[in-house]
């Protein structure tokens, strides 16, 4: 699916340009009759259209979401997004960032082109979004009338969770998992695990590393403390990392090439596309190839001899297993 | 010790189910005569006991945690502890939890069994704990209403520092410590350090890295940034993990055997179970041996030869010294 | 420059000790007028000097500061500071870490000596400031009173953005970077970046690791997630860390030298001043020496051979590109 059809709220600047949306999950694509009448009364086409609410629609709304009606018009905002099309504005991107966290599209499915240069810096805080350009003001005056204020982030991207609580999940630290990140059920993300937006995992996993902007672990895949796995927007490669089914990566490993199914890294082992590895098999080495060329292959074992030091390629005898405990996430 | 009496408060989520419950410092093993007369009037025998507090109790409590009697009762909790038997339900992993932080017991030491099961996943906000289920509409009415609500962890566990604050500890980043952490006094968790529940430091000490489920760090030691220590609920191996005392894990390195007192492992470097080292004395290497079989022994050095790539362990040359104006945590 | 006027407003404990100090940008070195009748009010002579704020003044600073005349007269406090002396009181610390903050003076520019001494530990709370020691009772009273407040850090340190926010910066996980840390236009720090007080960037660059205290990272430069640079407070050496123009620390590496300009290390490695190093030219090694030896060479890049196991260095044939649109914060 393409096209989607939501209704939000959010905050503006003193200027009124757009902060921060929120999407409630069912005036997201809401029922068809709905969606007819919004395209009327807007006379909406095709692509990326984005307008204030019409009045008329104002008590449709009200039904599906209480005190809707109480809402100050100029905080509630229409968007129809075709996620082919790049997003063209704040309550757009906000949109897509809502749709892979309520699981409604996968990593790396819809156009996110540009959301960088749309998406204004917020500092979030703990009296809501503000523009950081007003912040230093906002300080001074509560701390000249002696109020708390915490600001946890400045950031283009807010928590995931103070916008989507996706089901069966537990994120130990909210702060480490941005708005636009795709948690499949059963996902425990400890303290040091992060994860971006347009990235996450596809079903149980415990996650205690790193997974960069378009990268997706795979159901039952373990990622140890520390953990990194290389992206693509800031100094990485080229190719989409990806980490397939039942995998390890040790405490402190990382990974710069995308991994088959049941592979284990080492603790402390970094591979990237141009580590030169030796394949080993019945314990005596076969070749020396590229760690690139072992992309998407299934069952293998990547360790650093300790006596040698070189870095091998074994097949993987052992099966990950997902402590059931831990991820009985009630 | 194993017999605990504690009085607590609470909260709950609509379905009346416990969500977590604070102990008092002063209602931990209060007065005897105060123990015997809850006892009596509960007819406690022995083992697990959990019950609502009796009405004439309510004043000799008052007595000891001001404005006590002003609390609506299905907040407040009476529960006997037997630390010996598994826990039963969610007053009783609390309160084990909170004998964890007030260093009234250590790590390993009390039965801690299925704790993950019985204790719900809660997500903690700006506006007190809540139930998972609960959120997201929570989330739609504060956004609606234009009030700012923050979520800062959906877990089984809360921070160690909004029930218990150890004396003489610093602790940068809250997030990262979890309630049933044992921080001995003078220990300094930097923004880095990680503590779970049931793990913690003997004494002064600098956690920049991670101290996982059951691993205890002695006196004097000195965990380096994302140093990693390999837990046994997740991934890693059987044996327990432990740091002796005046010991120094480099910046990125790894533990995975127990370590004895006065060692060190280099900066970068993971000591795995199975990694095969090389034993050097006097410049050369005298034999081959695993890792595990130096389990437990004093003052080694552990380093990767950056010229041969090999594992290799020496005599340590050198004593830890942790800065002491650094420890000074007034 | 290092004399120094500010006015600040701040907390104190129960005793009357203080606990922290704000100053609003526009009173750090206000106008000549305001600094010359402050120096004849309360008869300054030289050296740091700190005193609560003669009346007479307070409306010359209202004029500057709106609503500071409602300000209690123990909550603000005048210092002059000379920045070359070690500083000899809260209000005198603060102000100093204000300075770096505010890009007002560079890391290691001021006297810091003794700042762990004099600085208290404070309980950073949704309530504000705290003494730690009245902490427990602060929990006890709200648990019973059934209000929320959560305790976000236990530090001498208070977070930057709660005091400062520089311009033209990104800090995506606000608990990561001291007030102190000195962040150029451009800088973004990213979830697993740290930087402390007395530390930082001097313009655009990627912080995705830990900047240590006393380490600055030149301009246009990338650290990767969990990359480390060595201390010299706790653990690391003596010789003070630095990172030239266009380098690039890999993910989870790490820094024992200062590094020349357009230097790489590759990640997973960690350099330390005693590594010894293989020093490569047209594929074939014609030296070996010592890490500390290549400190300030620019076009470096070191790697550790994945097939001999040894760390090399050979000219870097990269230059490091920041991605634009990662730093345009807008």
């Amino acid at each position: 699916m393409t096209n989607w059809f939501a209704i939000g709220m959010g905050s503006k600047n003193s200027k009124g340009d757009w902060l921060e949306v929120f999407y409630p999950k069912n005036l997201i694509n809401p029922s068809e009759e709905l969606t007819l009448k919004a395209k009327e009364l807007v006379s909406y086409r095709e692509g990326n259209f984005t307008s204030s609410i019409p009045s008329d629609l104002v008590q449709d709304i009200a039904k599906l979401s209480k005190n809707f009606s109480s809402l100050e018009t100029e905080r509630t905002v229409l968007v129809f997004v075709d996620s082919k099309l790049p997003p063209n504005d704040v309550p757009s991107c906000y949109l897509r960032l809502h749709l892979l966290s309520h699981r409604l599209v996968k990593p790396n499915e819809i156009n996110l082109e540009d959301i960088f240069t749309l998406m204004p810096t917020v500092a979030w805080t703990s009296d809501g979004p503000k523009d950081p350009k007003e912040l230093n003001d906002i300080l001074s005056d509560k701390k000249i009338n002696n109020e708390a204020i915490h600001i946890h982030s400045l950031d283009k991207f807010p928590c995931l969770t103070d916008y989507v609580v996706p089901e069966g999940v537990r994120i130990a630290d909210s702060h480490r998992v941005r708005l636009g990140a795709y948690l499949g059920e059963g996902t425990t993300v400890m303290h040091e695990g992060f994860i971006n937006f347009n990235a996450g995992t596809l079903g149980k996993s415990m996650v205690e590393g790193r997974i960069s902007q378009g990268v997706i672990v795979g159901e039952g895949s373990d990622l140890g403390g520390s953990s990194s796995t290389m992206g693509t927007l800031s100094g990485g490669n080229e190719t989409l990392i990806s980490v397939g089914r039942d995998c390890l990566l040790g405490a402190n490993s990382g990974l710069g090439i995308p991994l088959g199914d049941r592979c284990v890294v080492e603790a402390g082992l970094y591979i990237t596309a141009g580590t030169k590895v030796e394949m080993i098999k019945s314990n005596s080495k076969v070749e020396e190839i590229k760690a690139s060329e072992l992309s998407y292959k299934d069952d293998l074992l990547f360790i650093r001899n300790s006596l040698t030091g070189a870095v091998q390629c074994k097949p993987n005898p052992k099966t990950v297993n997902l402590n059931e405990e831990l991820h009985s996430n009630n």
